[in-house]
């Protein structure tokens, strides 16, 4: 699909068809397209947590504000930063820098140069943790909308739950972060989609300080 | 341009064309585009400050570990994340609340709520905070890279600036993170594009853990 033709398309859609499945093959595509997005040294520290089954939805609606479209939705994704994603030793870390060395891009002694860099960059502080990792999550979140987009699907990114409750029910590790959960699905149809919002103009977002 | 094209063809570049100048007209439609991202709340807590003149990039360049692309790219996009973007007052909030009274998505009454629920939201901790201006901020600076790789423009999101270093030289408010620099210019060519690196399939990226 032509990304302009994507970008009038994806809406936050607060009713979806829950007679609709979304095929897993399909699913499973939108998340490895969304995958291409760029991350810090390519760390990709972005996990989700499919839900498809009614007790999982059911279990997360009650942390999530009782929101409909959490049930109504066929797939729901919990959405994980992992903060600690730049640690030496962390198996995407080793995976990415073997892939690294051979396509020879990197060297193998750059090996401790390498994880000195990402410690640097990413390890120094609570700040720079979570920065790290919601920001590369965020962009995989951004890519896999418009990814789902391009397949026909509609989908919803909810800030609306109680962080440490879903932390809790589905025990996440205390190394992720918890960006957003985003329903995935068919558009009900019932009502016309939302019309576009308010958005800033090129004068209100650029900026200067000094 | 289709999507897939876009997935295809956006490539961190290291190597922008010194000589060849992006058009203002096509950095604000770049822009503009990628500012159709979804926020929540539609807060949309993201700024750019736009670096074309050498002076300006010099001074960045001393701060972003000499890379010769701060210089070489037409355009810099210090990227901004307002970690205040939901709190009452805050311009854009208003701006935003007023335009849903008007398009009749929410009540003039409902004013004390949405203060209530951004703040409840958002507001309750530094992670929070940081969480919120970082996540939003990300998806407009994802959809960036999209939307000028969809106008032919090339881009390269940089980590490797000191951030407090960078703070201090453009005297940003601490209102604001940055989470990332934008490179955006025309690919030099000298090179081939850079191949795709290593992604986790979707059985790397779906976890479960209770």
């Amino acid at each position: 699909m032509d990304f302009k033709d994507i970008l009038t398309r994806r809406r936050a859609i607060n009713f979806f068809d829950p007679q609709r499945d979304v095929p897993q093959t399909l699913l499973e595509q939108a998340v490895e397209d969304a995958a291409r997005a760029p991350s810090g040294f390519n760390l990709q520290p972005w996990n989700v947590i499919p839900l498809r089954e009614l007790d999982d939805k059911v279990r997360l609606r009650a942390v999530a504000m009782n929101q409909p479209k959490v049930t109504e939705a066929p797939v729901v994704l919990i959405v994980l930063a992992d903060c600690k994603g730049w640690e030496k030793g962390h198996p995407t870390l080793e995976r990415n820098f073997e892939e690294m060395v051979k396509a020879g891009s990197m060297k193998e002694a750059q090996r401790n140069w390498f994880y000195g860099a990402c410690g640097k960059l990413y390890g120094t502080s609570r700040d720079t943790q979570l920065a790290f990792g919601v920001k590369n999550t965020a962009f995989f979140a951004m890519s896999l909308m418009y990814a789902c987009a391009n397949l026909g699907l509609d989908t919803h990114p909810m800030d609306g739950f109680d962080h440490e409750a879903v932390r809790r029910e589905f025990r996440i590790p205390d190394n992720f972060w918890i960006p957003l959960l985003l329903a995935v699905g068919y558009f009900s149809g019932e009502d016309d989609r939302p019309a576009p919002k308010w958005r800033k103009s090129y004068t209100d977002i650029a900026v200067r300080f000094d």
